[in-house]
């Protein structure tokens, strides 16, 4: 604490990313980050883009790169929306649609108690009542839940930590609802590569909808920020708006021409992809078999729990979540673990290649028993 | 106008930077970027960083590039921030140290009226009341004019778009009163390379001073987005928290390693700035024997006024800035105009390579008969 601080930022609580080694090697199962390198065609897009010309600022419409994401997803680049990152833009889109306290009565916004945790970081930088929703107790988001009176609603499809998708007809009826409030539904499809229904092709219904997207994950490149949104042009240039009040370019030339190029290389995506959700299917099944609790996950991750203590009370794991995230690293593994109500037994599991997801199966043996030498 | 938007973004008025052409081939001296090219260095370091890591998280940390600039200026590293730019540090800055009205009755911060047009657009995103202190009838500032309570102080040295140094004794002044309000004193450096004095020494002085440097400039990069503030340990943890609630990861590897590579490569850089203050001061020296009004800069671009009508008042310009850009545009030269209340008359050059100015000189000779051929 500092007395040069204000109140906004004595009373924050900073979202806390997933560690990043600086040092000793891991096996990186923490953070999502996708285990194949990106495409060959964004390294030598980025390698011509590192010329003389980086003495000029970027475009700050980022025109070529929306244009790449209006073809790929058949929407006009008006649609489009580039960020540095799915985080940058979901800030925006936060101080742009979500009204703050200031004194009025506002309705909260609503999101799920279990989900992103940076969400309800940015209601308390914006100063945005928020309000959560309880997850089931299988931890799968209710849509009824959610259409009730609200400043407007966001959550990730599928759900983060959980893994769990929601069906598109779930999307569409709570947008319907939420569009005669006059309020926005933010779908954060962070993962939607992975099995979840996108909402992009309801925008042009319900022009309410926000679609928000990164490259971190399904284009495997964490490491050079890029993110985008797509939803109806009046949202879009709102969030032009407050990134015009904050930093007219926030994507650098050299990140613009690699997300051009990812966006642009489908092909390549779609089967590291492929083979990434083919490797969870596989770990999935083994876990489950040696009494894992799996959740189903449309996500590059799984989200589970130790089985059951054979002595014990049903649901309560043979190790608790804290404690398996220790032993696996003390094996040179690093997951997630969420020190958070209801979800404390469960660990997040980014799924590697098979060669990783391999040692993790084995470290976890190691740790519990049998798990693994079942098959 | 939306539906779906909120107070804030309704009543924002969005920060307009200057133009960057896609197709037409201007000289381009509208936004104070560098003419020379980045460092051999920088660019071999992106090139190197353009590798299958891209895949992995930046370090949210910016060790590396914290550490060179610590070196540098002879600092501790945590006595550095790094971000996207300074256009986004100084968003984090107004976040964390001025107040935001939120019903308490604050007192304003202060800036100049004739200063960097982001600074209100920055107060308004985040609702903190500010009062603007008018500059001399010389455009100067008088720092006992911001020796009244107030929410902290903001400011370039030099100045901008007037491009006028203000000397470090009146920072160190200025900041021993807010020291006393537990306020903070934050001096944007951007065009401090060109002449001015850094307030860098003073920062384990007096910790409420915030100083912010921009490697879109005097590095050359602006195509980059890379910046970083220094000043005491407890305002970069402010920055920090705020950065934390905002987007973990603003600077992404490829910028990280330019930036390192720019920030420790003075030499290179220390000749190409040399050569544009050597620019500024033969341009100045003509356009002022043409009868141009040319404010004396630190800074690498000028503001200039027109020579006055042999037939009008004292202070009449032949031609209005407005009119001069115009012409200027048409002869394919940008240059920068802020049609605000007592600038109107003026024109913000940047300065080019020679080649570059001599054209512009010529372009003003033909526009307004004899520049430039008095010599």
């Amino acid at each position: 604490m500092s007395r040069y601080w204000n109140s906004r930022v004595k009373n924050i609580s900073p979202y806390v990313p997933g560690e990043q080694p600086r040092d000793r090697k891991f096996i990186k199962l923490n953070t999502n980050e996708n285990p194949y390198p990106p495409s060959p065609k964004v390294i030598k897009a980025i390698q011509e883009a590192a010329n003389e010309r980086l003495r000029l600022y970027p475009d700050p419409q980022c025109t070529e790169l929306r244009e790449a994401v209006a073809r790929r997803y058949v929407v006009k680049s008006e649609q489009v929306f580039a960020g540095n990152g799915s985080d940058e833009i979901l800030a925006f889109a936060f101080a742009a649609f979500f009204e703050s306290s200031g004194g009025s009565q506002n309705e909260p916004i609503l999101f799920p108690d279990i989900t992103y945790s940076f969400y309800p970081v940015y209601a308390d930088l914006w100063d945005i009542p928020y309000r959560t929703i309880l997850v089931g107790e299988d931890f799968s988001i209710n849509i009824a839940d959610y259409k009730i009176p609200s400043g407007g609603v966001v959550f990730p499809n599928p759900n983060a930590p959980t893994g769990i998708p929601l069906p598109l007809s779930d999307v569409f009826s709570l947008a319907e609802y939420l569009e005669k409030l006059d309020k926005v539904l933010i779908v954060d499809e962070a993962y939607v590569a992975y099995g979840a229904e996108s909402a992009v092709p309801l925008i042009n219904k319900h022009g309410n909808i926000l679609t928000v997207h990164t490259l971190s994950k399904s284009s495997s490149l964490a490491g050079l920020r890029g993110g985008y949104a797509i939803g109806n042009s009046e949202l879009i240039e709102g969030l032009c708006r407050v990134r015009d009040c904050f930093n007219s370019y926030t994507v650098d030339r050299l990140a613009l021409a690699g997300a051009e190029a990812a966006v642009s290389d489908a092909a390549y995506y779609d089967e590291i992809n492929r083979r990434i959700v083919a490797t969870r299917e596989r770990v999935t099944k083994i876990l489950t078999n040696d009494g894992f609790i799996v959740l189903p996950s449309a996500a590059n991750f799984i989200f589970i729990k130790a089985p059951t203590k054979t002595s014990a009370a049903k649901s309560e794991p043979c190790i608790g979540g804290a404690d398996l995230m220790a032993a696996l690293r003390e094996r040179g593994i690093l997951v997630r673990h969420f020190n958070k109500n209801r979800i404390a037994d469960y660990l997040r599991v980014s799924i590697g290649t098979d060669e990783e997801m391999d040692a993790f199966l084995k470290a976890c043996t190691a740790i519990i028993g049998n798990i693994g030498n079942t098959k």
